[in-house]
């Protein structure tokens, strides 16, 4: 059996990955890849990539089907086959330029294309049979779709994941949606607005990462008009037909609803994939809930010398914390044992639906009743946002009594991936609420909206809660 | 003659003025307004908020008929009186709120609906026969539309400036535009999208606010297929025929242009209303030019007890800075002798325009060779920008070399009204460009763009300018 010995052993070549790899060899590291394939990165594959390109036919072809308002009368026609054809050749270019990437480490022999298992505290074995000595290793193996117990029976043909909608030769007559999180309400919409019939079932109320209750109600009021979206169904049956699936479900008010669709695509969340990679032959530690115990400062498993970076940790599955955890994993990884901490920013998470979503530094769920207050704008009457036709949405914006700082935000509403970015920036230079009202606003600009929210958050933030004061207003109770 | 005595008159009831006003009372002063109408802002009634509302419908009707590429087919036809509907039922709706605003100042009797005059140091006359005694004052007159002297002795049915094309009930069949400034260009392009034969002429090269000579190209390069634009015409005839104007020009390479068109819109720059206010009255303080001494903090006059605020000034002629004189002068004013100096808040510019043109900060014309390095980013080849076929343009940042900070920024591209912002906002909290990268990006924005710029400027800051070094690449000569 073959031997390779390294510094470094990188299990998975994703955006965490290839990071990792750069990082440790930066910092002086032998490393070796290990990817069984296909290679490629979740955001350029099957994530972030190929659904902005589905939304932006998506949105062509809606803002198209609804300028009449403007004065400019379009009748619409919707290519599937050009539309799909469009999304799989950019995506293609996209994930060429990462493919590129691995083929130089493969070049210089320090990439294996087949599936890695720890067998001891410093030995991976791959499949195709070399074992890999190594003195610390980053896990950076992604996430792959969780699939609720009663979409299991279902055969490849019908079940479908965000993997292969970004295969689809054409688009399918319809679709029913598991899941309202972000993958499921990006993509949902999208092809929804294609002319695809589209029905989204989830649990619990949710959409998205939105945890404020108003701003939930507010999402509500948007979304339900727009899609036929069931966020609390209770699945009554599903079954396979010789032309897809057969689905019957129950809303909470009793309504009882039937269907059959050609497609399930399934976007009911993402689990990380550390279940099969022999993590049982190394002593790492967990907490009482039998869940390892992973520093999201050093991207390190316990005191071990095993780094978890990426989607495989579940902390923040987005490209650009990926990368920020690629970086710190293979440097520590190439360091241990000493370990750094690595300052991480201001969380940014945003849905490409229309209206936006995005959720900015500490939620709601984070605030709490005594020391936080909340400002709002109502975009439906935000002057720039008119003049598009894009004036619906929420946004309400947390800030911190004592100190006047601003916290966080969730938002609803157009363009609020840019205005998510400004409010970052500004939690993560420490300003407050009246900080950043003194910074340029120009005009007309959808930023008018969030100075009008800021403006009511620092009037409420003078304010003393009264007894019976609501939560909602100043955020959740103990 | 009546007789009125206050603390502080206040000439114009535009932006400034209305600030003015609010800003002098809070401060304890009798005020009272005269503007002779029509009444509501430049902003609401003729400026940013129509012609926004024009370039909405331009957008709709642009993108619908260029959305192919996504495989969506769209047939569009434009309506005309339904586009020119919708542009001032909203705008009737923006000055609705101005004027309520006016109203109210008119009910509590502090509103002379006249023009005035200054015919003493203390005494303003209005044309209704009404003498206002004064302690201070604020001019807040705005400005109007200069005309080119070949272009004077045109009839108003064929001379158009950007009031009257918020009020016509269809889109005529043919304009030529005098100008290549921000109306200019606005105007200009979201006329030719809505299928108005377009001629766009200008002099000096110039391109909206542009002051970088390669920002220039690339604007030249981005709009020249766009538009018929002549960036640096002679005019050889202009003369008015029976169904408008004929126009015969020249441009710097020799060919000739001859065109008929129905109307000529003027956009040949604004000047400031303040030769037929009196001011020959006044003992103001001038510099050797000729022109008055004024002082952009205190918004005051020389040493005197007038103030000059919004686009009377001509400083920075937008609303957001208007507000932000009125509301200094007003307190000058009412204070005056004590005035007080008001931080000015970084500079944002925008076209809006597709792409976007932005200045933000110091601009290349404020830069030098030595002490400056530029950084770029060619927004052709941006991720986001081509999923959502919007790549064009590139971006130029400034950065000062031996502090590390960064200046300002020349812009041209998708979105830059946002990414403005979150420049403006940096230089706004006084940060260098390596603070700017240590904040978050998401994946894939159009903010990743200015990060791509930010990183060249970063590595080119650290560099030693060698002689023979282009100025272009580090800021102009001395």
């Amino acid at each position: 059996m073959k031997q390779v010995d390294v510094d470094v052993a990188i299990l998975g070549a994703g955006t965490a990955g290839l990071v990792a790899r750069r990082s440790a060899e930066k910092s002086g590291a032998r490393t070796i890849m290990i990817d069984p394939g296909p290679l490629g990165t979740t955001c350029a594959r099957i994530g972030c990539m190929p659904s902005k390109l589905l939304i932006a036919a998506a949105e062509a072809a809606h803002h198209a089907q609804h300028a009449e308002i403007f004065g400019v009368n379009a009748s619409v026609e919707i290519d599937g086959k050009k539309v799909m054809q469009r999304v799989k050749s950019e995506r293609d270019r996209f994930v060429g330029f990462v493919l590129d990437s691995v083929e130089k480490t493969r070049a210089r022999g320090n990439f294996i294309q087949s599936r890695g298992e720890f067998v001891d505290e410093h030995t991976i074995k791959t499949e195709d049979g070399t074992l890999v000595k190594f003195k610390s290793a980053v896990i950076a193996t992604g996430s792959s779709p969780f699939v609720p117990p009663p979409y299991r029976k279902l055969s490849k043909k019908v079940l479908q994941f965000n993997d292969d909608v970004f295969e689809w030769n054409d688009l399918p007559e319809s679709v029913l949606v598991v899941g309202t999180g972000v993958i499921a309400l990006e993509l949902g919409q999208a092809l929804d607005r294609l002319g695809v019939r589209t029905t989204i079932v989830g649990i619990d109320g949710l959409i998205g990462p939105l945890s404020d209750p108003k701003m939930l109600r507010a999402a509500h009021n948007v979304f339900e008009p727009k899609l036929d979206i069931h966020t609390d169904y209770t699945l009554d049956l599903i079954e396979e037909t010789d032309n897809g699936v057969h689905i019957e479900f129950t809303d909470p008010d009793g309504s009882t609803h039937k269907g059959d669709y050609q497609y399930v695509l399934m976007a009911a969340g993402r689990r990380p994939n550390i279940d099969k990679i022999g993590l049982e032959n190394l002593d790492l530690m967990k907490d009482e809930r039998g869940k390892l115990v992973w520093d999201s400062y050093t991207t390190q498993i316990g005191m071990s010398h095993i780094f978890l970076a990426g989607d495989a940790n579940n902390f923040r599955p987005l490209l650009h914390e990926a990368a920020d955890e690629g970086h710190i994993a293979g440097k520590n990884a190439a360091s241990y044992p000493d370990v750094f901490n690595k300052h991480r920013t201001t969380s940014i998470g945003i849905v490409f639906t229309e209206p936006q979503i995005a959720l900015v530094g500490q939620s709601w769920r984070e605030m709490n009743c005594e020391e936080n207050r909340v400002g709002t704008v109502d975009y439906g009457k935000q002057g720039r946002a008119r003049v598009m036709n894009l004036n619906e949405g929420l946004v309400r914006i947390y800030g911190e009594a004592h100190t006047g700082m601003l916290l966080g935000a969730e938002m609803l509403g157009p363009r609020v991936e840019h205005t998510a970015h400004l409010l970052a920036w500004a939690i993560e230079q420490k300003l407050t609420v009246s900080e950043v009202l003194a910074m340029p606003f120009y005009h007309p600009v959808f930023e008018e909206g969030i100075r009008t929210a800021l403006r009511n958050l620092e009037s409420n933030l003078k304010m003393a809660r009264k007894p019976g004061d609501s939560c909602e207003e100043f955020g959740p109770g103990a």
